[in-house]
């Protein structure tokens, strides 16, 4: 599992963006939220928008790997994507806020690796909050409250992106991913290798 | 320190060539051997080439932070190149034998990431030390019968990297290198943030 956070408006849904254009061997994890879609978002595919209700269904039914409150909205991870990662053996990736994020970590201390997306600067995090056009004063203000609080968390994280250049970005978080895909663990044991080909495989 | 391994012919040198020649932010270490130079090596570049005499005086002051005897001849990792990289916390990669490479991964467990560079198949291997032109059939001989218990340990490394096609193969191994770069707990503690840019910087 690739667990990718970043405070709002610092960039994680577009590094994440890239990474599923790229076509490159991912599978995403779709949230479910309780905040409104703003109007490029799509249901089922930026995340499951669903109401207070179903959500409060869905903890009840201990459907969440983890789940937070976040600017008044919560957030949260469906259990089968992590069943999915963790059986399939596939890079799964998790794009959730810090709270979310910590969690996952937490439980699953073995199987996560976590990059924390570094917004350059406050002010930038701040224009880019106001672009969005979706986002009223007294919610901007709360977002960048957040997070300076969020920012003093990242030395949590397995690793810092900063998203100075969106390019530079996107190229540290693929080398990340593909890192992952390399670990020694992932792969079958090598009595396969006979001499006359590689027969050793990712294990899943 | 990023330990780079394989088994002779495995293709750790051309990798560790192409890393250097990106003028990438890395150094190397380089080891002393008691073997003869092949007819592209370069003294104090590929290797400090040491007499039998001279190794075992550094052994008896205590100058090596790993020696392995490999193929009949003596290879080891100078201390001071290992002192440099926790001192500076530059990536310093060392091009070592497996058996170096695990008393590194061992001695300093939390200062070394390792890469098992893993040749496509032993036929290929055959081919390419018969290529050198310095190998003796029975050398050949002993190196295939030393890849073999190699490549058994392959999974005791961090990460493997399968060298298929050469470019492919340095491109995951770049990505290794940069993600290390990236790692939490090489930026210093992120109090510097201050919202008016980013302050925080890799550690050392």
């Amino acid at each position: 599992m690739l667990v990718i956070s970043s405070p709002s408006g610092g960039g994680k849904t577009t590094i994440c963006q890239a990474l599923l254009d790229m076509g490159a061997p991912f599978e995403f994890s779709v949230s479910a939220t309780t905040r409104p879609p703003r109007p490029d978002e799509i249901d089922g595919v930026s995340y499951h928008f669903i109401s207070d209700d179903e959500f409060s269904k869905m903890i009840e039914h201990d459907e969440f790997a983890e789940w937070a409150a976040v600017h008044g909205h919560r957030y949260g991870t469906p259990k089968r994507f992590v069943e999915r990662a963790l059986e399939t053996g596939k890079i799964m990736i998790f794009e959730i806020d810090v709270q979310g994020a910590m969690k996952l970590k937490t439980a699953y201390p073995d199987d996560t690796a976590s990059i924390f997306i570094m917004p350059p600067s406050l002010d930038e995090i701040k224009k880019r909050l106001g672009k969005r056009g979706t986002n009223s004063e007294a919610d901007i203000r709360l977002r960048l409250k957040n997070a300076r609080a969020e920012i003093a968390r990242a030395k949590e994280f397995d690793y810092i992106v900063i998203n100075n250049r969106i390019e530079n970005a996107i190229e540290d978080t693929l080398a990340i991913a593909k890192t992952e895909m390399l670990a020694a663990h992932r792969f079958n044991d090598l009595n396969g290798f006979n001499g006359f080909g590689i027969t050793i495989l990712p294990s899943k």
